[in-house]
């Protein structure tokens, strides 16, 4: 049996993924920290030390359920580049994909990051490697509308963070498609709300 | 002890109260019945005879929660002008006072209506008449916008449907103000994500 493609994200309230002026060191934007106080268990800043994966029970039980199936992934090259390619290391249990025009730039297989230069190509590397386990798109925005109007998602996770950003990147800009959607299931917490939906055809 | 103001509105899951085109007599738009399955228990059309409050247990929870400390409303002339004036009389608890430029038409008080030239006229009837229960503030999303970036609103309740509209209104329109919210609780249902927040100072 095939995995699905699941997009997740998190999103402000006025549906930005990110603040205003996001950037290497602050892939958020200005303000934008708040939309991960889910992922750190709360506050957290730019400049402080965290620790991923510090959530609260709620918001754990989600990204648990959410990651379970993963067999890989795919992220755009903003994301990768304004998440400092996480290090150097592909910190995610399978093989990244990072979409990206620029494939002549790409990093040692080694750091388990594999550069595709399309979506098509992106999709099919990762099905293949998931191996009947689920794909994963991780962003950035375009990334996820790109793949949205392909009809290439199966499943939609939202993060809704309690914030009202006022600017910065959103998720469905310019994104004209009509599409229809059924609520699998809610998590609540106290940092954000998360909707699973499943893409109806 | 003074009520809250408390602004409640349903949107897509792209941030939109109306898809593209809505007209009175299809005051949501084309394909935004789907936002409001939730009122009405369901799938229903313009065509269509329906009823109002045949509402699903977790979506008729949260209403009656919404609805139970409200002594009036305020609403934008578009939206009086979409429902089409819910066929020329009040069909809410309380008073519900229209902000519209052009005043010199007001229906006969008789009706419910109250048309009122500044926002700031209507908060101020709409407190005095509500006698310390809660102002309800229904939209469009201009008068919301306007609401919250003038510090007016308490309270936010959104009513996410799981839908994706692509068009339309967006309640978040040209809304370039940070706001910190804080959840105060989620009613999560198979036609709509209703979410609570309190607007942090």
């Amino acid at each position: 049996m095939a995995g699905k493609v699941i997009a997740g994200i998190t999103i402000s309230v006025d549906g930005y993924i990110t603040g205003p002026d996001d950037a290497p060191g602050r892939g958020l934007g200005a303000g934008g920290e708040r939309l991960h106080y889910w992922v750190f268990g709360g506050p957290w800043t730019y400049e402080a030390e965290r620790e991923f994966g510090s959530m609260d029970g709620i918001d754990k039980e989600f990204y648990d359920d959410l990651t379970a199936g993963l067999g890989t992934g795919i992220c755009g090259r903003g994301m990768y580049e304004a998440a400092g390619a996480w290090g150097g290391t592909n910190p995610f249990p399978g093989p990244l994909f990072v979409l990206t025009h620029r494939i002549e730039d790409a990093p040692d297989p080694a750091t388990g990051f594999t550069f595709v230069d399309s979506l098509a190509e992106a999709l099919e590397q990762a099905r293949a490697e998931a191996d009947g386990k689920d794909v994963s798109i991780a962003g950035g925005a375009d990334l996820i509308r790109q793949a949205l109007a392909g009809g290439h998602v199966d499943q939609l996770a939202l993060s809704i963070s309690p914030v009202v950003l006022g600017g910065g990147k959103r998720l469905f800009e310019g994104f004209e498609q009509d599409v229809d959607l059924e609520i699998d299931r809610v998590y609540a917490s106290q940092w954000a709300t998360h909707i699973r939906y499943t893409i109806k055809r």
